[in-house]
């Protein structure tokens, strides 16, 4: 089978027919007609194996997976999904494996009305790139540059979910009940689309939290020139971390895993009130954390007092170079 | 050093600043602002060592490599270039390596007016995904489905120089005094953008030769529910080609070989003058090869008359399952 037949068979049937694709898969390019004034806000991210996913893997949660990392930085942004590319590098053309994937990534691009347009698949060792293309007004968007000193800093969701699951599957923590629903979150976690609509124009800075809060709030306050403070007993935690955290586990996991997906929002004083009704329309649980301040770096204020100190590292690759 | 900063240092500032970039590298999505009244083409491509280049390769090359092949896909469609976004799976972050990739990559965007807005830096075997983006105008577009009968099928420049360099390469070949000028061919293929732009809106069909032309032309053919016929005293070869042929060398060399990233167009009869004119003044030799007909399949009529049988076939991922 060729590698337009392959993209052809698995991937153009599975997902919606959008009115501005003018001509989707099976051409050099896929041709698109962007809205008038809108901007295009479009990120592109890989997941390898072996690095950010294990080997045995179920191929459908690896094809949600690798659409929803994309999604959650259009989210991140405020902005409308629309458009993917995928490009599969496949040690083989398993078809199990293909419809298992294809079948993963084709139900959460329904959920959020995505097509599929473009796509390479050659072989290799296995690794997805995909790319996402959405729209935003000029000036809405939720951007790490934007946030100002005395800007309410607000998370979506639970932390650190994703992260204490893959220290029990690892074996460094002890797997207990809790596994089954921090694994999903692991494995499946959900893009903020909706959230990152609802309030975009009302929240300043934005970002979804990939690489833990500590690093991508970071990431805010390096790109705003400002620092922020933390109180941990507002950090919203899931009862699997609640309990972990309690028993005097490390903040690391909810303040520093990655794959939480969720969004970290600088909100300015005057739009809380707007800003968390928007928020509570879409039924997804948010919660104020802290605040922008102009001493630079981040400041993580313990339940009984005093500072967490040192604060706990994001993961990075190439961080040991 | 965080994937940020790798992206930062080696590539932001390589590149050209186009005035619709409204953010580029650096969050969490890239904004842009698409022209009014104009299409976005895209197009994705992955490059993986060991099967689209050698582990040896001089990294200038393969920079240069990476943007031109996905270049090559808007020059097929007409597009003109305007946008790039990376995404490198690294096995480490040698400073030298990235050096001469960005380097060769930047270059070739800086020929081309392409801005690097997003990109995302993983560890793995070394593979390399880009996107590009074009405009182009509505009804413009130089597309597969778009031959007819009777259209004049041309070619840019010369084919199966790639083809023949790899095999002297590999061995299967002997090298022979044309081998530097075929390897430069393989290793730093020119985007044929000026040549799509040139003839948009006259030529009806378009693709780009990355597979060698019968089975690119084959994709013409489907696509367009069309055949095709070759005249094989047409096809334009290069000294060491044609050498390479009168001594009796394979015809799947210049017919079926991969690499070649000239343009296979097709055009009506009543656009030929203009077309050609057109095509002149690119600089970029054009040939008439063949015609498409209403019989469906190819036929490549021999230099002695009689037709060529059984055809070479293209290069195909995943082909022999």
């Amino acid at each position: 089978m060729s590698e337009f037949e392959l993209i052809r068979k698995y991937f153009s049937h599975t997902v919606e027919e959008r009115t501005d694709v003018v001509l989707g898969v099976g051409d050099d390019c896929a041709l698109l007609q962007p809205p008038q004034g809108c901007q295009l806000a479009v990120s592109i991210d890989t997941l390898v194996e072996g690095v950010h996913f294990f080997p045995d893997i179920d191929p459908f949660l690896l094809g949600h997976k690798a659409l929803a990392v994309n999604l959650s930085d259009l989210a991140a942004m405020g902005a409308r999904p629309a458009w993917v590319t995928l490009a599969l590098a496949l040690p083989d053309s398993d078809p199990r494996w293909l419809q298992g994937f294809s079948q993963g990534f084709a139900a959460l691009a329904h959920i959020h009305n995505v097509q599929l347009v473009g796509g390479d698949t050659t072989r290799g060792p296995l690794t997805i790139t995909a790319q996402v293309h959405g729209f935003i007004e000029p000036e809405k968007a939720l951007r790490r540059d934007a946030a100002s000193v005395d800007d309410l800093v607000y998370v979506t969701g639970t932390l650190g979910d994703a992260g204490l699951a893959l220290r029990m599957i690892q074996g460094s923590v002890s797997a207990d009940d809790y596994l089954p629903s921090l694994r999903d979150r692991l494995e499946r976690p959900q893009p903020r689309i909706a959230e990152g609509l609802a309030v975009k124009g009302l929240a300043r800075g934005g970002i979804d939290i990939s690489d833990g809060l500590i690093s991508d709030l970071g990431h805010i306050c390096r790109a705003s020139d400002l620092g922020a403070k933390l109180f941990l007993d507002q950090v919203p935690l899931s009862e699997g971390v609640g309990r972990y955290i309690n028993q005097g586990g490390d903040w690391g996991v909810p303040l520093a895993s990655g794959d939480d997906y969720e969004l970290c929002l600088t909100v300015p004083a005057e739009n809380k009130d707007e800003f968390e009704a928007r928020m509570q329309d879409t039924g997804i649980p948010f919660t104020l954390v802290g605040t922008m301040e102009q001493e630079l770096g981040i400041r993580c204020q313990l339940p009984g007092g005093g500072l967490l100190d040192p604060l706990p590292g994001g993961y990075e690759h190439f961080s040991h170079e």
